[in-house]
């Protein structure tokens, strides 16, 4: 599924803003943005935890659900990355870059298993 | 911080040629996925979880891994809403503005009770 | 599958002096074991993460790893309550009878739905 | 804080009748059961996470939370090991001996740095 074009800098950037009209700030710790993370994984694990393995387990009745909690876990993982001196881009071209290093596709092709 | 401009959507192109290359898209169901995202994020709590109280809980030591952890959940929530149907973008938007409806500056500021 | 018999209590007793032994209770504060458990329950989902729809998940393969990172939730979660004053016993007996009274037999046999 | 005397096994009898009762067995896969941790554990990170790292974080106003969350991760984890053919306390006590193997008292005592 394309997403919308959009700059992930200008999503921080808006997430930031948002934080700052509320003077959340003094509440976004590094510590305090991850435990928020687990915490909007855990209500994006809610929305299909009874699914069972069938698929797809993303329905008409809980498409909401799911894109509004995944949504969550996004902002918050954007939010932590910005309050923790994280550049997300950098960090995520350099960390492709050495999974493509550990799972070279002719030795990983069609396989789950983890590299040693 | 602000992050190295570059539009979402190539981040989840590169994401989806990634996994394509290796014939990896037969392992990445919705909930798979989920639990690969649980498993990162444990990974990133492994990170500073005895730092207790000091702030900053990321150093010189654990900064890289901090960064690499913090890629991973990114990577794989991409994953997860390409491959769960969900325009990142769009879902962000949509819940940003809930946020705000839900939690009005005059209201909230400078308070992390919890919108009723 | 039946449990061994074993008193929970001394279950916590003992995993107090494992960590007493090395002088840990220093590092187990509560936020601090609640990263942990996190981590641990990272662990636990990676091990059946890339299983998708065969039930059981659990395979002669993974069963070791499986049990090992199980327990090590157990313990940090046990630990968790011994730290954070809460007798487990009586949060667990009166946490099961509000689900008693939350969820009657007869409105949710046979229903996964939540209620309100 | 000690917990009151209680046989683990017969806390999992309880358990595996609560859901017999609602005939909730058919819910209450491997998987299944592991995201129903992972939301319940996200809902004991929800009860701290804005307590930033004073300590205790857990006060009068949100203890009732804290000990029911931890209760339901304790339910829900006793029920995946019961579902999954884990015998847990045989699982602790095989786990807690490697631990002590691996982690020897003269050389970790003190420290936090993760065995090799």
């Amino acid at each position: 599924m394309p997403f919308t074009p959009r700059c992930l800098d200008s999503i921080r950037a808006e997430c930031a803003q948002f934080a700052a009209e509320r003077d959340w700030d003094q509440f976004h710790s590094a510590r305090n943005l991850l435990l928020a993370v687990v915490s909007e994984v855990g209500e994006l694990a809610e929305v299909v935890r009874w699914s069972g393995d069938q698929e797809p387990p993303i329905t008409e009745a809980n498409r909401q659900d799911w894109e509004d909690e995944m949504a969550d876990v996004f902002i918050l993982l954007v939010r932590l990355a910005d309050r923790s001196g994280v550049d997300l881009t950098s960090a995520f071209a350099r960390k492709l870059q050495k999974a493509r290093e550990k799972y070279p596709v002719e030795q990983f092709k069609g396989s789950s298993r983890k590299a040693r």
